[in-house]
Order: structure tokens, then C-alpha cells, then sequence
């Protein structure tokens, strides 16, 4: 039974919430939760449907795919009702693909903490392909011809790849060049792409491009998203799948709608009254989007330079609401502090600085390297009045609460910067 | 892809709705959702809840398993907050059990059409063992004991024996000696009992003994249960998980806690905060389950009647609203219906009657057979009204509405009986 461990960045999450509870002070940038407050039609149309209490069709009613359906076709893909499922979150949904699509799956190294679990859980094995320089959320081309023929050779099936656009843990976008790479390499290994673009309305600024998988393979290609990114809304637990056209994609969504009659029977039916609102892109929906990326975009920016001050590489930031620095440039002096691996990494941030952050080998990164994750997320306030100050504010590390907040980061790691100049390079 | 298929239940009310929908008049027997109102209160905590978005602890909140923890002690089951968890509805909790608990999984021969497909989901076999006469819900002990013998000498595991207490789908509660019995046995045999005590609170008789294997084996017994049947809120999926105490229940609520961790996150917390209320047991609570639990005794009291009437063997129900007739003793004027096994069985009453049942082999049962589950959960009433009349009647078959759907099965059922009469018995 101990092959089943938990989440590390629920846990990590939880044991920090104790902590604090019990009267630390730790910065919890470990966990990505979007701490916004709800949009208050969304929680008026949450209560309006109490009364709902069917079970409903499995996929989702009709109202909320239809929703779905456009939500999709004004992001680039024409969608049918027919094509989408609602479901309690979305993993549930990633889980039900791995299963059902067969064979082993291809993840991006670093990416998501749940999908090597999941994967296992589906009973395939979990096949990690180191990102590219410029970005995280696929696998570098070259690496990952590479890794299907040495699966292939060790008697393993490749036949899912899985792709985050933009990405967690590194707050990127892939260009679509490299979209477009990765997606042949797929189509020539007659691999199913399983896009999550849960980040999508995340994306900093409007004109970056970001090209779907779904756009280049269509036939090919699942993409899954959400509410509780976007909006905020993680402890409602919304997901929501769309499945390709044609033959392929129609087994696939019946195989995920048969695991799903088995294994969560639907998205609470009151939950889907919201969504469908939410699905729909109405002004209020696309202002509060435009607002959140606008805020988590400052943020994870002033986050990044924080970090490259510190000594560190870092891509620049921008989708979602996260970080990804790599202190390998401090290596010598960091190993005298006692740093030698991101475990050890984690832990002095914690100890020294009361900060949390995940590390990357939680990640699927190798546990030598010096980098970890830091969110943004959870740093807009502790009230609703502080978190709306922050959506409103065109300049929102300006505010005073999020001014605070960043100082103490940046002296934590500058105060690390310093103490590495102190130590004598080996 | 093949392998995954619709859970039948599921899709039967799918299709049997979209008919309806269509202008057809199928009267839906096959599906064990319980229509009656939500709680006013119920939903009014939903709707204050609205603005809580947070993940939260992957268990639940503190609130809600602290209620929970009293809702088990109150059923004989002395338990501490530490030992449950709360799930988006018992289905993924069941599946979690049967991937962290190891091994294969014996079931009842018939049982609820999902734990087959979990345990299959999570890299078991299942293992049917038929049912004794009296009762369903438990395996015949002396089956168990050869079907555990002859699992072991084929190469199985056997490892998880689940019971549904009460029963679906034969509506009934296994006696307190045969609980005792098959306890017995899943001690011998080193077994984890999985008790689903889903349908606990619709026990048609508060006197009619109900023993829990969890306080025979206390230190094996995983209980789950939930609020979809007792309060009818299927659509708001609530589930609810108690560990034993002792190393095997912690290290699989840490296990299950893990699988949670990266298939569902947690109970979406408004849900949660309606969770807590209702395990609470105020006395509206107790009043509303009281209600309910009587109107399902009479109308599936009457439903049996009617079956009975007709020819079939079927034993008494006296919990859930299922009744599951054998028309085994009509089988050779049947065969002059062409009704031969259980989907001709579902069929010619689906087509000759306008009456949808759930056929035996869907539950697990032999196809052979000429049985079929048929449920009275959605006889209630239309409109919230009819509902009301219904859960506040000491008498709810004779109110109009119901007392014309009766007529209508008693009708049918009486004409398939008249055929059968009316067939050279060959």
C-alpha cells in the first residue's frame, strides 16, 4: 500500500495551513490556489440552483455543454455539444484519458504533480521527457523522438502524450512553433495529445499567441480546463473536457463517459448552473478574466525578478501564476549552506525564511537540481476588500498588502544571495 | 477501448429520459435516484456557502468530519474526526478502497452494477459469490468460503469482500447472524471488509436489526456511506468514508487520502458545509429521513405485492426502494413470450408496457435468470407538491398520484401473468 503517497503539494499545502494555524508565519507559495473572491453572480446562480439535486446526464445537461461548446469555439475550436463532459474538477477527467486512451504516457520533466500518479493509477507507466529551454508544457522535440525509441526498445507503449498550455510549474507558454514539432512527432507516432489548457485564461497579455494542440491535430487531440484557475473557484471543483471529432475521439469520450458512470457520475448538479454561466463568456466573466491574468502577470513578473536578482535562471513568466527558478548558478556556494539538491533547497527556505515553496523533484524533476516552484497565487490578500484592491489596480505590487508581501520574499532571497557571496567557492 | 462500458443504470435513465423527452410515456423503474425535495435548509446552507472556494483539507474541513465522526457514533460506530473523509459522492471512495486495499475483490452475486467496473478500474478481478436465499448484500457463507478456496487455486488474491447493508438491489438487510457468519469467514481469510452502508438510513423499520460488519470486525471494516439516497440529493454528491482504527484502517485512510489527493482534491466545499449540517442529525433531519424511509417501505411493500401477484418469488423488502423479483417459476410460459433470460425479461416489459427495469445480468446476476432490480424512488410525485404529499402521508399509495402509477405496473404485470396463463406450457 505504500506506493500510494500523497499529493505533495496538497500535503505541503495542509501542513503549512497547521502551522500557521498553530501561529507560524509562513509565505505559502507551494500551492496554487487562486485566492480571489467569488464573482458574486456566480455564487447568486450557485444558490438559485440548491434546489437541483438529479443526478442529471452523466456528460453534463445540455445547458452547460452548449455553454461549453461555445466556450471552446470562441478559443479557437469549433466545438459540438455532443463533444464536451463537465466533471467534478478536472482531474477526475485527466485520470479517465490516461485509462482510456491505452499505453503508456509521455509527460513533460518538470510538470503537474498529479499526472505520474494518475498514470500509475490508470496502470500505464509514466514516461518523462525533458522540457526545451525557452519554455515548459512539452517535451523538447529532439528528447522526446528520443524517448519514444527507447520506450518502444524497453518494451513500453507510448501512446498518450500529455501537454499544459500555459504550463505549470513554469508559468510558460509554448510557442507555437514548438507546438507544431511536438504535434508531428505525435501524429507520427500515432500518439493521443491530451492538451490541459486549464491556464489558458490565464495567459499575462492577450497577444502572446498560445496554439492548441487541438488546432494542429484535431483528430488527436483531448484538451481539458476548468474554473478553478481562471476564476478562482478550485474549492468548487468545475472541470471540463472536450474530445476530438471523428472516430478516435468518439471512442474516447464514450470510454471516459463509462469510467466516469462508474466513478463520479456527474458534476454536482448546481455546480453546472454556475459553469454554464461561466462557459458562456458574458462581459462580467471576460472582465474578471482579463483582471486576473492582469494581477497574476505583475506579480509572478516581480516574483521573477526577485529571483533572477537572486542569483538564479528563471524563464520569464507568462501564463498562470507561478515561477520556476534554477539556482544551478550558485551551486558551489549554495552546497556550503548545506544546499545540495531541491529537497534540501526546500527545507532552508523553510527553516531560514518561513517560506514554502515545491520543490522540483515533486515535480518529476531530477532531485539534483537546484529549482523549484513558487506561486504567486496566494499572495492578493488576506481579505476580500485587500483581493479586490488587487484586481482593480493597474499596478497591484504598488499595494501596500502585496508590497509587504514582496518585500519579504525579496529580502529572504537576497539575504540567501548574500550568504552565498559570503561563502568560499570550493 | 472496448472494455470500458456505460454503467447500466446510468444509461438506461439516459435513454429511458431522452425517450420521455421525445413524447413517449416509460414509466422509469430502473434508476435508484430518489426524487423527492431537498431540505430547505439544506439548500440554504448551499447558498451561504456559495463564497467558499478554497480547496481545503483533501479529508474535508474540520467542521464537517467532526459531524461526520457524531453521525457514525450515533449508528453504533464510535469514531473519531481523524478516521473519516468526506468525497464528491461514495463512488470514487469505493474505487479508492479497492485500489489501495490490495488484491481481489469479492462481491455479492447480484450487487450495485458499479463496484465490478471499479474494481476492474483499479487492477482487480471481482469475484462474484451468489447471495444466500434470504437476503442480498452478503455472499452465501459457504459460497465464500469455496469461492475464496477457488480463487486462491486459480491464482487470485482475494483480499476485499464488500457488502451493501441494506441491499441494492434486492432491498433487503442481511440478518445479524449472517453478518456474524461472513465476518467470520473475511477474519479467517485475512480479509478487508468494505461495507456500503449507503441505504443505512432508509431501514423501512427502525427495529429492524441492522449490524454493521464494522462493529463485528472493527479493526477491518471500511464503512462508506453518503447522502444521495437517504436525503435525496444524488445530484449534490456527498460521500462519506470511516476508517477503523488500528495500522491496516490508517494505512488505508492514508492510502485512499493519497488517490484522493490526485483524483479528486477534496468535496467541493459548499458542499461540505451542507454535509455537515445533515450529518449533524438535527431533528428536521431525523424527521425528513424518518419520512422518507416510510414512504419507501410502502410504496416497494406495495411494489412487491405486485410481483408476487404476477407469479415471481421476491423477497420482502425492508430497506432502500428496490424490490428484485424471479420469474423463475413462469420461466416455461415465458419462454412462449420469447422472454427467455433477463434482457428479454427488460425488454418485453420495456415494449409491451411502457416499463423500464434494470435486468439481473446488469447487476452481475446470471443472464439466464429472469430477474429484475425495479425501484420506487422516482413513483413519488412530479412536482415538489406531490413529493410533499407523499413524505407526509401515513398512507402515501393511496394518494392519487401514486395509487395511478401502482394501478398502471399492477396492470401490467397482471397482463404479463394472464399471458403467461394463457401459454401451452410446454
Amino acid at each position: 500500500m505504500s506506493r500510494w503517497t500523497m499529493s505533495a503539494n496538497l500535503e505541503l499545502n495542509q501542513a503549512v495551513e497547521r502551522l500557521n494555524a498553530g501561529g507560524a508565519d509562513i509565505l505559502n507559495l507551494a500551492f496554487g490556489e487562486s485566492r480571489l473572491p467569488v464573482l458574486a453572480s456566480l455564487a447568486d446562480l450557485l444558490a438559485a440552483a440548491a434546489h437541483e439535486t438529479a443526478y442529471g446526464p452523466v456528460a453534463g445537461t445540455p445547458a452547460v455543454r452548449d455553454a461549453a461548446a461555445g466556450f471552446f469555439g470562441r478559443r479557437g475550436l469549433p466545438t459540438d455539444p455532443e463533444q464536451v463532459i463537465v466533471t467534478p474538477g478536472s482531474k477526475p477527467l485527466l485520470m479517465a484519458v490516461q485509462l482510456v486512451a491505452g499505453g503508456d504516457v509521455l509527460l513533460p520533466q518538470p510538470c503537474w504533480n498529479s499526472y505520474a500518479p494518475q498514470a500509475r493509477m490508470a496502470g500505464r507507466t509514466p514516461i518523462t521527457v525533458p522540457i526545451p529551454r525557452e519554455c515548459g508544457g512539452v517535451p523538447d522535440p529532439a528528447a522526446l523522438r528520443a524517448a519514444i525509441r527507447t520506450a518502444r526498445a524497453r518494451g513500453l507503449d507510448p501512446r498518450l502524450l500529455i501537454c499544459t498550455l500555459p504550463d505549470t510549474p513554469t508559468g510558460t507558454v509554448a510557442p507555437p512553433d514548438l507546438v507544431r514539432a511536438v504535434c508531428e512527432i505525435a501524429e507520427e507516432a500515432d500518439l493521443t495529445v491530451l492538451s490541459d489548457e486549464i491556464y489558458r485564461d490565464t495567459l499575462h497579455d492577450v497577444r502572446t499567441p498560445l496554439l492548441s494542440p487541438a488546432e494542429v491535430l484535431p483528430h488527436r487531440t483531448v484538451v481539458t480546463t476548468g474554473l478553478s484557475k481562471s476564476l478562482a473557484l478550485g474549492g468548487w471543483r468545475i472541470g471540463l473536457g472536450r474530445f476530438p471529432a471523428g472516430a478516435l475521439g468518439e471512442r474516447i469520450r464514450a470510454g471516459v463517459l463509462a469510467v466516469a458512470s462508474d466513478l463520479w457520475s456527474t458534476l454536482a448538479r448546481p455546480m453546472q448552473e454556475a459553469a454554464g454561466y461561466a462557459f458562456g463568456d458574458p462581459p462580467e466573466i471576460r472582465h474578471r478574466l482579463a483582471a486576473s491574468a492582469r494581477l497574476h502577470g505583475a506579480v509572478a513578473r516581480t516574483l521573477h525578478s526577485i529571483m533572477v536578482a537572486a542569483g538564479a535562471r528563471c524563464r520569464p513568466p507568462t501564463g498562470a501564476f507561478y515561477v520556476y527558478p534554477d539556482f544551478e548558478p550558485l551551486r558551489a556556494p549554495l552546497a556550503g549552506l548545506g544546499i545540495t539538491d531541491s529537497p534540501s533547497l526546500q527545507q532552508y527556505l523553510l527553516d531560514e525564511y518561513d517560506i514554502s515553496v515545491l520543490a522540483g523533484h515533486q515535480l518529476g524533476d531530477d532531485a539534483g537540481a537546484l529549482r523549484f516552484k513558487a506561486a504567486t497565487s496566494m499572495l492578493y490578500g488576506h481579505t476580500d476588500e485587500e483581493q479586490h484592491a488587487a484586481l482593480a489596480s493597474t499596478d497591484p505590487v504598488s499595494l501596500p498588502h502585496i508590497r509587504r508581501t514582496m518585500t519579504r520574499i525579496e529580502t529572504a532571497l537576497a539575504d540567501l544571495h548574500a550568504r552565498c557571496r559570503a561563502e568560499p567557492v570550493g
